[in-house]
């Protein structure tokens, strides 16, 4: 079920683009994830291009300049994926194994034409990076048993993990037109906040404003209205991953949360890192399906596929880190609050894949799945402050002397992710960023 | 806040399209909502329309003939109406002026180009209705005090109301790829069923299909991320409103909807209406906002405006119909199974709007917020056959001697709506209809 691991994944490949070689650097030949880019303070359409070190490959004035060809590289003049997302994994792959040998050391095209390299390669330093994909549908899942398990205790202590949770991955639809690109500030929401337990809720603005780290899949071509996903089929789907930020307000989402699931305490942004990895470039870190504990249930058939439990997981590893205002100020690094890994997911992709259509729903290309906090068993592995403060109330100390709750205007969040196995490259997913700024003033209406 | 009463309103007002000067019909001249069509078994491109009578203007053929122009007639050269949301209410309303005195029995524009009217009109029983707007997100709220009760007391018998509907208008997130237009056939879904408590689920088809009649607004004008849109504002962002039938599967919903809200149980299939009966249409049919009863809580101050609590609520009556096979066959004609009507909503759509809005969320043009399911406090205006047979429990009789817990295959749901008051004309939504097949067989893959 998984993709077979080529030539593009060879250890050994390296390319002209010198940065690209230097040892743990997310984006070596062996990555090529795609993402939308335009020149800072040029007046110029967004187009595509792949990370190659600390370059953009422009994959429109590659087309423009001969160097490569077809309809996927032609998909490529565009402001977002959509296009290339709906020609599906066959088309993906000869693109990718195109820039693969374009981008070698030894590439006799780019040896030809070495000249062209000015005019194919913009550095990432002068580039703003756009969201990729037109969303949408967003669908936020809930696969961290341990991040279920956590926000439960808190949110109803008699009852942490409902029943349901074993058999279904549960997900809920989230809000598209809020998802932004890494980079886009955060402003911090205000809404209905009932700070005790028999008080009338006021509106303010969050006091418990909170980070989710996520992982997103990007959906290539979509299924038709009532034609289910087969589990066997579901990754044939998948183009590619993302970091995803869900920040989420936890004073709002306590009050507002019954019985529909969270609504505003999200829908004020999302964010997301701006480069998809693709699901062919991920083949060297498949891992196997969470291990059940003995005594859960088995997936129900439509959950279950054979190829699935031996490699529906995904060895990425996710890290998150805060920088206060002071600690810039100080000039002290950012610092790491977790690290925790995607193969603690309790249910794969193809589960979320195969039961979000079991009813017959139509994805569509360009729609984002995420994976839910990504929450770990041990306790530098919880993805949101939510776990990491038990709710507020055992505060975490920075290393400039202030304390957390939550998190606070000037905070900055970065996500990173990355995969590194055994002879393979280390490829990374990038930074998915985002600072805090204060609450508006309130309406001039 | 409200739009005033204004010449296309006038009640003696007929046109030279003799269909809609007749008494009962949906679409007079005081009437013209929008949609989207093409003519059946034609190829051509769809393009927007409006409903007068049993007839389509086609205004893209009214350009085209110089017998109106500006920027919203040129906006209907399109499969969608999402130009022309985008334009706002100003645009809307001369173009629905212009499109007024066109129609009139009296136009001098039309007694000059008579000869045109082959050209502009389609007959609706030639046309395609299709699904009028791209709906970028989809928003259902929960809107109806009545429904939110007799739901929850059948999901939560000790905790019917939840403490926050009285303060929260609360909504969730809906799928929004599988909004189909009205006459899709409507395949029963299949999902996860727990049928008694303590029973291990099986994934079979559902057994507990039903409907919800709502109303669903169409978003014109959108809001910037960040800017929340203050409560008197909130009516200028809605062009129009249409019907809208949120499929349900109970048994499915019921396992699933803990802890993050319904997911499956909804997304297979969201039915809408094809004419969008604009805002300004409905001006004569205005009414006071919910009266709440003495101990309720005032609305907080982002919900509450002194138009919206005069002139908040809407006085369109809806009404839901039921045709089983038997009944076709046997020629029975549709059984009325409830009546309800808007103006019973707890929550206005302004305060939705306001509370949508008021944490930064973006609206985008052509997104739908729905109201939820309109029910009202008699057993006559139940918008629901889970609230109608006290989920499943007292089953309803069909006038072919059948009886229904659920809906069975074959049935046909066709939904209505209408406004009339004092002087003015009645005006219609038209039909939201759709039959349900069987499920589909295991899957292929």
């Amino acid at each position: 079920m998984a993709i077979k691991i080529n030539e593009t994944h060879d250890p050994n490949l390296t390319s002209w683009v010198e940065s690209s070689n230097i040892s743990g650097n997310d984006f070596p030949i062996q990555n090529l994830p795609f993402g939308v880019f335009k020149r800072t303070h040029v007046d110029e359409e967004p187009r595509i291009g792949v990370a190659i070190g600390d370059q953009i490959l422009d994959i429109a004035a590659c087309v423009r300049a001969n160097l490569i060809d077809g309809p996927a590289a032609e998909s490529c003049f565009s402001s977002h994926l959509n296009d290339l997302l709906a020609l599906g994994p066959e088309s993906w792959s000869i693109l990718r194994l195109h820039l693969s040998r374009l981008l070698r050391a030894d590439s006799s095209v780019y040896q030809a034409h070495y000249e062209l390299s000015d005019q194919i390669l913009v550095p990432m330093s002068q580039a703003t990076l756009l969201l990729p994909v037109e969303i949408g549908d967003y669908t936020d899942a809930y696969a961290s048993i341990y991040h279920a398990t956590n926000v439960g205790r808190l949110f109803r202590p008699d009852n942490p993990l409902l029943p349901n949770y074993k058999f279904v991955p549960v997900a809920y639809h989230g809000r598209a037109s809020s998802i932004a690109a890494s980079g886009s500030e955060v402003r911090r929401p205000k809404g209905q906040i009932r700070q005790l337990a028999d008080d009338q809720p006021v509106f303010m603005a969050s006091t418990q404003l909170d980070y989710e780290v996520e992982a997103g899949i990007i959906i290539g071509p979509g299924n038709q209205l009532g034609a289910a996903i087969p589990i066997s089929q579901a990754e044939q789907y998948i183009f590619g991953i993302c970091l995803v930020n869900d920040w989420s307000a936890r004073d709002i989402q306590r009050w507002e949360y019954q019985p529909l699931g969270p609504f505003l305490a999200k829908s004020f942004m999302t964010s997301v890192s701006p480069w998809i990895v693709t699901m062919e470039a991920l083949a060297p870190y498949r891992s196997p399906a969470f291990s059940r504990p003995l005594g859960d249930p088995q997936p129900l058939p439509y959950l279950f596929a054979l190829g699935d439990q031996a490699q529906g997981g995904i060895d990425l590893t996710v890290e998150v880190y805060l920088c206060s205002s002071l600690m810039r100020e100080q000039h002290i690094e950012p610092m790491l609050l977790s690290r925790s890994n995607l193969t603690d997911m309790y249910w794969t992709f193809a589960q979320i894949i195969a039961h979000h259509t079991s009813n017959g729903c139509n994805l569509c290309p360009g729609d984002m799945i995420a994976s839910g906090t990504i929450s770990g068993p041990s306790e530098d592995s919880l993805g949101s402050l939510l776990e990491i403060t038990r709710g507020g109330k055992e505060l975490l100390a920075l290393p400039s002397g202030e304390r957390r709750a939550f998190l606070e205007d000037g905070d900055e969040v970065i996500m990173r992710g990355f995969c590194e196995r055994g002879p393979y490259a280390r490829i990374g997913l990038g930074e998915c960023q985002g600072c805090v700024l204060p609450a508006e003033l309130p309406f001039k209406g």
